[in-house]
């Protein structure tokens, strides 16, 4: 460790330390905290001569173990330190962010000037742009606004055997090269350590108007999103929370206590036009509802939102603990995928329940259990087995936002044909010949 | 041959055929027509077995020269059968659609239900969906809808050795393999061959308003394109044309004869925010116009369009031929770039002009000659050089719609540093060990 220690200096590495994320943690032989782009570089080149894995570990807020060093030779590098916004063009739509910047702070120093970096995945305040983009987050804005890797017009990276290179920058379209900043995005880590990126921004919108309808059954939660959908309107979120996951975040609801299966939805735009779409979901949410509610002060929407940020560890909070899955399917199976998450839970004498990105197909689903019920975690674990066979059933994917990880270790060769799994394998081989980012993570 | 004849039928095989696109043909062994993705399939393996290079063709609009066979052992492999649009969902916001389905044809399919399938490059009637996805294709909309990648969920394409793979499928959002779909996406036929593509829509805008304004200096043009950006508004296109190439067709613009430096910009959405934007940009464009025309008539603005789409026919045919490259550079670069494509003509005698995508920064610079004048090739090949180090220095890309092909063959390594070209070569020998697909394209 000596090499390391004289790279980044002796008050940024820390021996046999403990690193993670929510799910998985693990004992890394080091943690260094690089200054730079190019000590990032230094770092990783001293791992692959020495054969030494390397673990990238942003805000540790991911649900999949990904950050979880797997072998106690493992150097766990830390981009917290790459914290800069290197640019900011309000004039040109665009910043330049180093990885360890906060996904807050990306989005705030956007608002500042006017403009939105669109996606919004959890925890803000802790994850960094590094690991939303290795992770290529979501959010519930996706539906309008896509992922973060949608964002992203180039990445900086450290490749194997330490080289920093750049694909893409501050250019909104190329197609010089292979798509090498589009395989970095959602590679978790395993093809190379991003250090910067280029995100492209939008004019923020002037208004958000969201619209909350709670309805008696999944079946007619689910025909209203696709009402929403034949309504020739983009809302800019189109969220679900099903009867079960209201029962443990119901009663926190900022517009009164709330049951039922909810869909929420978001009007964004100029003020006429989010009024205009606004009025759009209202009809197309109201019939069958039991209740509709549509804020339009901008301190309960933030409320709102706020609440729906709380909805994970409100659900969590109920049993103790909770495993949710992020399956994905297409959208005409997600009444189908929300009902059998429950009897998948009731066969594990499991409780269940689910709620997500109902535009995108995107489910959370989750088993509630007792942390201190060891019996239990053989259940979860038989529960999301089924849970994964259920999302390649319905010809949908295991992971819609939080990768494979280490949880989902083995899934992908499920989902995907031999052969595209062996494209897999030979891309991350060319890549990354020794095996030495993030080794066990995305295996297939 | 004989086996490439047993797979395809002895009707859909032609031997010694010249294939190619606009700006490059040569002679392929044979052209072969597979009938459904199985049939492409088959070919791929046959020729993986035989060591025989393959050539993907696809409508033949391309001005890279990918679709040109460099060898005359290659066999060229048209799609043009795999012309099925095997489901669209218009509730569900999605087609399934095959390769050879032309770009045109995917439009009005979407157009018909309501949607709109965003992607517009030129040549709709010839294009087919598979090759504007080996390009991942841009045109005037991408400024505000992305290109033609972004609206493609997954694809099924045939890999090394023969293989008939998907990578993602009508789901909105996957994070389980490395993003392979992105990959292909843009890679000319040099990693595979896409069969078809599952694809995502949108509600169709109810207007669609066109803004077009004239100066009297590059200066002033690229000032009002920031004046609209800053103006917080996103307009659906972005577009400029400089004097240059106004003379070649500004006689024939539907709204009378247009001459100076042109930006044109469109507001669409909502009847109400497209009216809404539009005044924005009549307000951001107004400053230092000699004109402003701004039809709202639905007849005036396909006209418009029209126009718009004819521009480099017009270009082409004012001194008989013309090199058009698509370089792209930042967007605080734009007039730099526009003025430099005239320095350039003038320093080879050449005349040039420019227009293209302003707000991607996507310049179409263009050098006309005379096809007769055989002294002229050189001097259009040495113009061309010195654009691409143009845009290098801007910090832009040699393409940014178009693909390397074989006309820019090599160039990428200029662009690139050299352990991101490595990463580069590294994928294509992993995807295609053999280097049977497209060979000679998109070399770095």
């Amino acid at each position: 460790m000596d090499g390391l220690q004289r790279i980044v200096g002796a008050e940024h590495i820390r021996l046999g330390v403990r690193v993670g994320d929510r799910m998985r943690q693990g004992t890394a032989r080091a943690l260094v905290r690089p200054r730079d782009a190019e000590q990032a570089a230094a770092v990783v080149a001293w791992c692959y001569a020495h054969d030494v894995p390397m673990v990238p570990v942003g805000g540790r807020t991911g649900f999949a173990g990904g950050a979880a060093p797997l072998r106690d030779d493992a150097v766990a590098i830390s981009l917290e330190r790459l914290d800069a916004v290197r640019a900011l063009d309000p004039g040109l739509w665009r910043m330049e962010a180093e990885a360890g910047v906060t996904t807050a702070t990306v989005a705030r120093r956007a608002r500042e000037s006017g403009l939105l970096f669109p996606p919004d995945p959890g925890a803000p305040e802790e994850s960094q742009l590094g690991g939303t983009i290795a992770t290529n987050a979501g959010g519930p804005h996706a539906f309008k606004y896509g992922v973060t890797g949608d964002w992203v017009m180039g990445v900086e990276a450290v490749l194997a055997p330490g080289e920093l290179v750049r694909f893409g920058g501050p250019v909104r379209k190329d197609v010089a090269g292979y798509d090498l900043r589009g395989l970095l995005c959602g590679s978790e880590g395993t093809l190379g350590l991003v250090t910067a990126a280029w995100l492209r921004l939008v004019p923020a919108p002037e208004a958000q108007l969201p619209v909350l309808a709670a309805y008696g059954s999944i079946a007619e939660g689910c025909a209203a999103i696709e009402r929403v959908l034949a309504a020739g309107v983009v809302p800019a979120a189109l969220e679900y929370l099903d009867a079960a996951t209201l029962e443990a975040c119901g009663a926190a609801f900022p517009g009164g206590a709330l049951e039922g299966f909810v869909v929420l939805a978001e009007a964004d735009g100029g003020e006429e036009e989010a009024a205009r779409v606004r009025a759009e979901l209202v009809e197309a949410l109201s019939q069958d509802a039991r209740a509709v509610h549509a804020p339009s002060e901008r301190g309960a929407v933030r409320e709102l939102w706020r609440w729906r940020a709380g909805v994970s560890y409100a659900v969590a909070a109920a049993r103790g603990a909770k495993l949710s899955e992020d399956i994905a399917v297409p959208l005409d199976r997600l009444a189908e995928a929300i009902a059998e998450t429950l009897a998948i839970g009731a066969r594990h004498d499991l409780e269940a329940c689910s709620w997500g990105h109902a535009g995108d197909g995107n489910l959370h689903s989750s088993f509630l259990f007792d942390p201190s019920d060891a019996a239990a975690a053989g259940r979860v674990d038989a529960a999301a087995h089924e849970l994964f066979d259920l999302a390649l059933r319905l010809g949908g994917t295991v992971t819609g936002e939080h990768g494979i990880g280490i949880l989902k270790a083995g899934q992908l060769a499920r989902q995907w044909a031999p052969a595209a799994v062996a494209a897999h394998r030979a891309v991350k081989a060319a890549l990354d010949p020794k095996g030495l980012f993030n080794p066990g993570k995305k295996e297939p």
